[in-house]
């Protein structure tokens, strides 16, 4: 199975305008400021990438390199900027909860992208042999921007409460380096995206929980 | 028009006292002892430029190869922390106030001074058609030791919130990033460099505030 | 006095669990679930080294290349979370604050360890002329995991109030880079590290304090 690099790109923007949302509804949420929003915003969508490059030196950052993604999450701010301020009865109202519904299965849609392009990513700079490392390559990728979104808006990471999101994105990250052992091909990264998106779809559905002490 | 490297050093000096001393309040407000001073006060005035450094893989960053900066951030600290620990009514009395006046003058000085010479050493760096990457370069330099400074003390990044700051840094950055194109000229840095200190000093004159949601 | 690599590793595995545990109690005391627990224990023992790396260009860092601390880090975190989680009893229970003396007494040789090691990095990266540096690489050595743990775990860093515990790192790392100078013996490691333990030590005895303003 084959796989155009427009249908890869559509995926990235898909979970670009997904993140961007998530970050974006955290700023709104904190009252932050036009600004605040953007920065929320951005820093969701592409931060995850961000991290991954500097740990693997790939300088200057991919965003920098390409600013398509960044394009693509300030766009996707500044509409839903717009909507909540010119209709701010849309928050709260029952399309919210449609929405949500949405940007959940897209946002899942881009953890399980943003994981296997991240091991690619690190497979590219020639790590393949650094299991550890493109796996954790793969997830920071998934999970980074979300991190510093929460960082940045001074509450403890997201992902360290639901965990289980982290979770999906590290199945599919060890199910992908393994599966680039035996093989190179596009089925195995659809796979293992497929593996995330379902992960992180039915935790949330199902309500999946780690044990705490 | 020529700027001599004096003058330019004289006003990163400046500007570095600038950073170091609003590092310090925030640590003094927050009741941390003189190494927590000292943690945020060196970290505003440095941590912006070694957040570009690290960017585009300038290693080490510039606050180590030329600890000149450090140490100028240091002494402001430790002459703030005397002050304030054997004369504490300073705090609160009307010195306060012209301090603070003062300061934010020479803050906003050091806000343009960074974004400029953030962009140079992105430019120095190779990345000048890299738009966005430099104009990111000029305001990480400008704005990031103040989000480090809001990070490591467990707030919300002031710049998050009275945004203008930074986009007074972006104004300039843009600017400055659009006049290279044409000109190479120290006029070009020192226009855009005023145009940061201008909208930097009218917003919190006038109070200028960006739209929420 | 020579030192042999074996008791070098040894000594860092054991500075690893004894950080890997101080970031699983906090974690613990966050009610953190299982992943939230592995998160901050690791971070806590391998994130100041990678900080480290990424400073001089220690692409991509040790952690990575080397991956036997995280394992360490990682195993400790899930030893602890058993014990807690089939007896509970024991958190609170006398035994804990035998626990936590023994830790406290670990954490120090692993502070005193890390520092001197982040300073080795940075001489064989040929960073021995940069004085400054290479003393900030043995404190981040030894500090930024912890600093890492508290902003992830949305707390004002310990280091910040309880700076003696950087003070130790300092006084260690700024001894060692001075001894380099005359000799690159072990003894001159083994001393600074033992400054570190012995400061670390006393300090939490004896609670010595920094002023405040």
């Amino acid at each position: 199975m084959e796989l155009q690099p427009s249908v890869i790109f559509a995926i990235e923007i898909i979970g670009t305008i997904a993140f961007a949302s998530s970050g974006a509804m955290v700023a709104v949420r904190k009252k932050l400021d036009l600004f605040g929003i953007i920065v929320l915003g951005v820093i969701t969508a592409v931060g995850g990438g961000m991290l991954r490059d500097i740990l693997i030196g790939n300088i200057p950052p991919n965003m920098f390199r390409n600013p398509v993604y960044v394009l693509a999450a300030f766009l996707t701010v500044l509409v839903l900027f717009m909507l909540f301020r010119f209709w701010p009865s849309l928050l709260g109202s029952r399309y919210m909860e449609s929405y949500e519904r949405i940007m959940n299965i897209l946002d899942a849609i881009g953890l399980g992208a943003f994981t296997v392009i991240g091991i690619d990513t690190g497979v590219e700079a020639g790590y393949g042999n650094y299991h550890f490392l493109i796996i954790f390559l793969g997830v920071i990728t998934g999970i980074g921007g979300g991190i510093l979104r929460d960082i940045m808006a001074g509450e403890t990471p997201y992902v360290l409460k639901k965990h289980i999101y982290a979770c999906a994105s590290i199945a599919g990250a060890c199910l992908y380096a393994g599966l680039l052992e035996v093989s190179n091909s596009d089925s195995a990264m659809i796979v293992s995206a497929l593996l995330v998106v379902a992960i992180r779809i039915l935790a949330s559905h199902f309500r999946w929980d780690l044990p705490t002490v």
